[in-house]
């Protein structure tokens, strides 16, 4: 037998940055994971850790690097964090640093309400040649009341769906979307991204869960020159009329129960048809 | 032995209420939990039910109301059903109903953004004679950068801890406040207390989050004359500041660790003077 | 206005307590959770901490203690830190402390397999005088797949429920018991008082859930002297025959639906007729 | 642009089922996700949903599978559905069903109480030819409280770590296999693996968590020669011994702080020298 594929690393160190510029602060709230990958058969074989990189090491480095770098963009922060680990441990021949971004509102100079619409994402992977960057959003929950559709789909013997003609469509936005390069004005790409996912799931009138993610996909790519490929992870989040006829009540679209489980799970990728090889951007 | 206190009731029918008013769609998004108490022995001793009004049958009524009656407030809306069950059924002499709000954000005529910022919250509980309506909010996380010491404070034998002059204060809000009476406008009274809160939040320097809770709960008091006592229980977020003196780094109030567990919780109460009793506002 | 009730601690200290008797190990994982109340009105008045005990100190106190004392059993654990805590602080006059207690398997002499099945819990409270101990159980998840009814209940406009004459009755149990001392076998006890709860469930032929549920906590005062009231909260997991009848299938009750929401929830209380009152057992 | 890889279906159908031979009952209790991939792109590009079997479809197919052919290994009942996806339908050229069983402990010959200890996995690819299954276990929390050292790892300017002699090695164990072909006694091999899993971690004296992933994946392949490749992910649940000393108290490997975050992270593969390519098995 032999070893495989593998990886380690330190996850969810949890880092909270001040800006103190005079009277006005800024905040910085990040989840950052690190994982590395390289020569580690040692450890693994016979449990000799001389090319360990210890992942309490990794966490110290994450807060160091904070006050001596800064958190301007977390895709600049997880660059400088991986090509570090790479370039300063010659046993580390990959890293990759994954960031999660928890946004803030402003309520005064240093008083902030944490917003809950959605995560920003990065996920930075560098083999110490080359680097791939993929920013994205989780958990961003949107809702169309109407203009969504589901119609003329396969009907099989284990099938009792109705047509659909308006139904609610309701998802948690998983996306990231993979850079052409490293450099990038990262605040504007990741705002007019996000806008356009946004812009269109509101503008689509949705055949299918499907056309309105390969139309969020498909949006990004046009907004966003520097954007080659969308992945997108939808959760149909399903909302059933409730039959009010035993009480005497119509109910023309008007009272649903939100389902938990199950729900559906639509996946895909839009990408550009001279999109570069993805490398590493997906897989460490 | 014997039975003492009981209730039972349907807890967590998600209701999703769309009000399509035109082109222009108005969405509620509620989640609400009955309980019922009475004449319930039987049930409990023999397995008789004939005095148990089901909980589907709750459930049923909770969608039904949405239909026939709307939902412009969650507090009327938790005051007709809370009278419907009492008032309908002999054997049900009191019935609490309470329910969460989760806000969305408008994106477009009938397109929205689930709001992750805090959700409203209403408990009305009602004896057949009178109601009690209780208002709040959960969830609401909150942050000051600075403003924020605890010294002075006992010293005994387990105390290592050091004067801070200047820390984070972050807390996730839970509060709760009672209304003198079942008639309100609720949601000028709503965005009114929730204004005085987080305002209070942010514009007291906390010598102690105990101060900085009875300064919130004060201030809803101040704002609205018709909330008589505010609860409020504010888990204490710590934020740590990382020691970068071994990487040759200062850290002056930059770098946090936010730490999941353990947190401290600070949980009062503050009421007028001439707060009439409780009755059943807070317990079933 | 005017402060009222408060408390504050430090809530869900993570001890883990290795007991290394030569070649075998003992383990001890809990969550341990403290409130202190008295005299608290400086601290939230104007800042004045002189006589607020950092909740740091009290999680210290916790580690400290489970060094010098030990902890054999989570009831006379929690009852040396209330007691402490009030007899030490003259500004401290009730202190709860609250304790989750996990249960590992043993795979070895020094080996442990995390065990799932409920986690054991204990609430001592101590007012300077006497102190109150309650036990009990959460999230043991208990399922009867025969031996359930519900039928004959109240029908009103809004019922569609059918008599269900044999059904899946699921519940995950929250219990607490009171117990008359602060002197007690408390392993004895508790296994007891366990073996009670879920032998009544087992055996008892359920018309509702209500009457499983005054079973349990008859059984628990039968079988433990010592125990003067028993609480249960005792969700109602609804399990759902799937109509299978449109793929040309019956189903004499083999299929079910696993819901998530809403679910009934029934809570009740057994006491003894001579129990004493409970004074601040169950309230702080 | 154009249409990337995608998959859809409908995730997590929740499923009871009851086996009720006379007396004695059995229950299977799943979690089942199906994901269907193939000629999708009208549905992507027009929303023209001709070649579309609806997640509703599939979740009623589960449930019709579950009582027409019975649930005897969640690896066969896996294999059964996928094949009908894609077999059945023109449009389906790949089927990943993912499924979840949860333990429960018999109390009676209709009781049972839910086991916390660890969930049994299974995830079946088909694509019309060939099937890949891969079984596994997942939330397995197992800790070793000595024989676990960490040392001798590589040291940089960000290193603070000291050598561990004599640690706590705790983790929640996820385990994937893959086993040589679709035909098994799937019972006997699963438990087989899964002691196998659990020896190695209890009996290997760990120099590195590494080292003892490398073991227990070996140990799978040693003992179950219809396995080829093992996947681990092993999340090191960091145990910090509490510095008691300012309380003139020593802590001989005695009490711990369990902390939630960070955490470690271990990820890697072993696999037999031999294994056949891995094809659909990990990635649909």
């Amino acid at each position: 037998m032999r070893l495989g594929g593998n990886n380690y690393g330190k996850a969810e160190t949890r880092l909270v940055l001040l800006r103190r510029g005079g009277e006005r602060h800024d905040i910085v709230d990040l989840n950052v994971s690190v994982a590395l990958a390289g020569d580690l058969a040692d450890t693994h074989l016979v449990g000799d850790n001389a090319r360990v990189l210890p992942t309490d090491t990794q966490k110290n480095t994450v807060y160091a690097f904070a006050r001596s770098h800064g958190v301007d963009h977390i895709e600049a922060f997880g660059l400088a964090l991986a090509r570090h680990f790479v370039d300063s441990q010659p046993s580390i021949e990959r890293a990759r640093v994954s960031i999660e971004s928890y946004g803030w509102r402003r309520l005064g100079p240093h008083s902030f309400s944490r917003a809950g619409d959605g995560v920003r994402t990065a996920t930075v992977t560098y083999d110490g040649e080359r680097a791939w960057v993929v920013s994205g959003v989780v958990d961003l929950v949107l809702l169309n009341s109407t203009g969504s559709e589901f119609t003329g789909f396969i009907r099989d013997e284990y099938t009792t769906l109705a047509d659909a003609h308006d139904r609610i469509l309701a998802t948690a936005v998983r996306a990231s979307w993979r850079h052409a390069s490293d450099e990038c004005d990262w605040s504007v790409s990741h705002s007019g991204a996000l806008a356009a996912l946004v812009d269109a799931f509101v503008g689509t009138h949705s055949l299918s869960l499907q056309q309105t993610l390969y139309a969020m996909g498909g949006a990004v790519l046009d907004a966003r020159p520097e954007i080659v490929e969308v992945r997108l992870s939808l959760p149909n989040r399903h909302h059933f009329l409730v039959d009010l006829e035993p009480f005497g009540l119509d109910n023309p679209g008007q009272v649903f129960f939100a389902a938990d489980r199950p729900y559906g799970l639509i996946e895909g990728s839009v990408l550009r048809d001279d999109a570069p090889p993805p490398g590493l951007a997906w897989d460490l």
